[in-house]
């Protein structure tokens, strides 16, 4: 397999962590988010993601676009260790906390949006960087309620081994971290981030860890 | 079932395609996104939907939230007529234009990011309708150019019947519309929108036939 990836894109980073849990190794081709207005734009990169976004996943003939198609597809292909609970309920529900963050806070925060922020509509450094602060704040505040009251809670997001929640979560930690973000008022999702930094799978796929890392 | 719905969230819209095409009925129970500030943040609705979002699914004792999740469940659980296809690079696809659609249209342009861009950050109206256009037309040259390309692409997004890519897509055609969107650079995505709009399924789901519509 190869994978297509920015160290510091967290839709890549997700897709890390589930090929390292699942085992699979791959090859690492870097695409540059900023280098030359972009390598995603890039016509060598059109033919293998088409939506000009990383993470992309080339398994033989078969090219896998967006992180959570992607994370499903590794998820059917190679079912262990499932990231996916047994019951359709429990099944939702992690899927449910992966899409708050894939779509209620990473997809305001991305850098194609901060550029829209500072170039079309002229906001200031503070004013981009208090958007970006409250969208993670406003999903967090959600996501602490909820993993905080639910009995499914353990080490990570549902019981005691990661799903396709943390491979989620995780990420946009960092980032928040990344980005200043105050984690005090979140210690359920701190306590989960501070498990899964001392998890191999995790640890290998954050960014500092990639050859593309600066 | 019992689905927390308001007849202009395409997000709910995703949800009441699905029940309709499954053939499942279910109890509307109405949740007005701007009366008194926005329903979804009263504590009735924080018991069923903590993330003060719409939709949320009511199955016996299963609470669900998010629509993506909810579709899924609903795969699961009553599995005809399917909602994805039957390989697991064909679901990858179908999952990813929804993705597409979900994680880098729509979060841009809910309520809550107009609202912010209105009251936060004193954008113009004629600002904030480009920022509305910008994400959709974005979001749409990228999925025009892969169903226009994809031998896959038929009456629907994928093959002659609907898929959860649809659920998706549907509803964001008919939010890009009602914000005039001009949709002549999209004749593919048009071809399958008006395909859908002579289905019953898509029909009974639309905004206008839902018992809250104003």
């Amino acid at each position: 397999m190869k994978l297509y990836s920015y160290f510091r894109s967290s839709a890549s980073y997700r897709v890390r962590i589930a090929l390292n849990l699942k085992g699979l190794s791959y090859e690492y081709a870097a695409v540059h988010l900023l280098r030359g207005g972009g390598e995603q734009f890039a016509p060598e990169y059109r033919r293998v993601g088409p939506d000009c976004i990383v993470p992309a996943l080339v398994d033989g003939d078969i090219t896998l676009q967006q992180s959570l198609a992607i994370i499903e597809y590794l998820e059917e292909t190679h079912p262990h260790p499932p990231l996916l609970p047994s019951t359709p309920a429990d099944r939702a529900y992690v899927r449910a906390i992966a899409l708050q963050v894939a779509c209620e806070i990473h997809p305001l925060n991305n850098l194609r949006v901060l550029k829209y922020l500072k170039h079309e509509l002229s906001v200031s450094d503070d004013a981009k960087d208090a958007w970006y602060q409250h969208w993670v704040r406003n999903g967090f505040d959600v996501l602490e309620s909820m993993l905080a009251d639910d009995p499914r809670t353990g080490k990570f997001v549902f019981g005691d081994t990661p799903t396709m929640a943390d491979l989620a979560l995780i990420p946009q930690v960092f980032n928040a971290q990344r980005f200043q973000v105050d984690m005090q008022p979140y210690p359920t999702i701190q306590r989960i981030y501070d498990e899964a930094m001392q998890h191999d799978a995790f640890m290998r796929a954050a960014p500092g860890q990639q050859p593309d890392a600066e």
